[in-house]
């Protein structure tokens, strides 16, 4: 099965469409965004099978999917630990960092990042989704130079951070390599799917018949009450 | 297994901790709220045993939980309908309605209540919940003497509408005799469960264990990724 993919654009648009007339807040979509992506890990690696998941989160709504999903992580049993490097200021990434911290969840500093790494059993990319425009600023090449070698399994929340959302992985320098593990994209697939190998997830079960009509998108026949839905797996389709 | 009971007034106090110093919006609660619903339905009716719920909705938050119930199993695959006789004005409230209409749920009118309790599956009595303090106004009393004679399985989000909080089912009058067939208790049971006989489950996965030492309440082993458990199973532990 491949879904239709949303322009980057478009899926502005979309969220625009969602809290503007639809009746969504955005702390409403981020809960079940971040809700399926940890679904997504339990789906993929489940707790008997590792528990250190390191989540890094971008500045953005991306990171703001990566924080809801440490705090799900932390009541599905895994021990989450999550680096912040560039914090966003909107008031409620502070309270979904409240939140993790009421569950002592640790967030690490950028000196314990590379060890954090190595001794995790799987990252969460939350760093940057489909509104990234390049280019990487700092510290995020750096960031994105040691996931990018990392051994460990990576989960990107929506894209592949550094990837262009159009024309997918840069030609060059940090990302040129990077290729996650696992794609959990929300509501839609983004056109740079079509350079991306690896098992993938659409997430987003909220989206109405109008509004995948209105983009020309597919509604995913998500099972029972998964919050996930698996759309593709390449090779072997294991970690 | 049998869960400790939180009071009416902790139980407010725990919202107010939630809210106030936990980092939590009302916004987020009430979906976690309203998707344990959604998943408890499934467990005690999957769709292909019957698809046609009539989720009735209260003024306050009960009635919030029920709104969100409804969309989420909309999207699950059943055909909800909501009666909403006496809407609240919170603006969040009316933004779940839009979600919901968005979504071509019906909403019905006084006069049909009483043959779509004929004619659906399930009703989910959201109407009222720990914070009921009695009596029944009007509508109310009515319907729940309606609900009270369906032949339908209820299921109760948080408590039995129109029962007391503390004491269970009133002496007499409206509600006397209601006894729901499933109970969704959110966070912790309330007193009047001791009163209750039937399927019991328990939702809310989002509490910490400061919040449980605080209030003297136990943190139930949610399975997998499963955001109700089931908590006691009485008779023969079917509809």
């Amino acid at each position: 099965m491949s879904l239709r993919a949303i322009s980057a654009k478009d899926a502005a648009s979309l969220d625009k469409d969602l809290m503007e007339t639809g009746g969504w807040s955005l702390d409403q979509l981020m809960e079940l965004a971040g809700l399926s992506v940890a679904q997504a890990v339990w789906k993929v690696m489940p707790p008997n099978a590792g528990q250190d998941v390191l989540v890094v989160c971008g500045p953005g709504n991306n990171g703001g999917d990566g924080l809801v999903a440490a705090r799900h992580l932390s009541h599905f049993g895994y021990r989450p630990s999550v680096y912040y490097p560039k914090e966003g200021k909107n008031e409620l990434y502070q309270r979904l960092k409240i939140q993790l911290q009421n569950l002592s969840i640790p967030f690490i500093s950028a000196e314990k990042f590379p060890s954090a790494l190595k001794s995790s059993d799987m990252l969460v990319d939350a760093i940057f989704g489909f509104s990234f425009g390049g280019p990487l600023r700092e510290p995020f090449p750096s960031i994105i130079s040691q996931i990018e070698s990392a051994t460990i399994p990576v989960l990107s929340v929506d894209a592949p951070s550094s990837w262009d959302i159009e024309s997918g992985p840069p030609k060059g320098g940090p990302g040129a390599k990077f290729m996650p593990t696992v794609l959990v994209s929300l509501s839609a697939p983004k056109p740079c799917v079509a350079f991306y190998q690896g098992r993938h997830f659409i997430g987003g079960r909220f989206l109405t018949k109008a509004l995948t009509d209105k983009y020309g998108l597919d509604l995913p026949q998500y099972q029972g009450v998964d919050q996930v839905l698996e759309i593709r797996v390449d090779g072997e389709g294991k970690l």
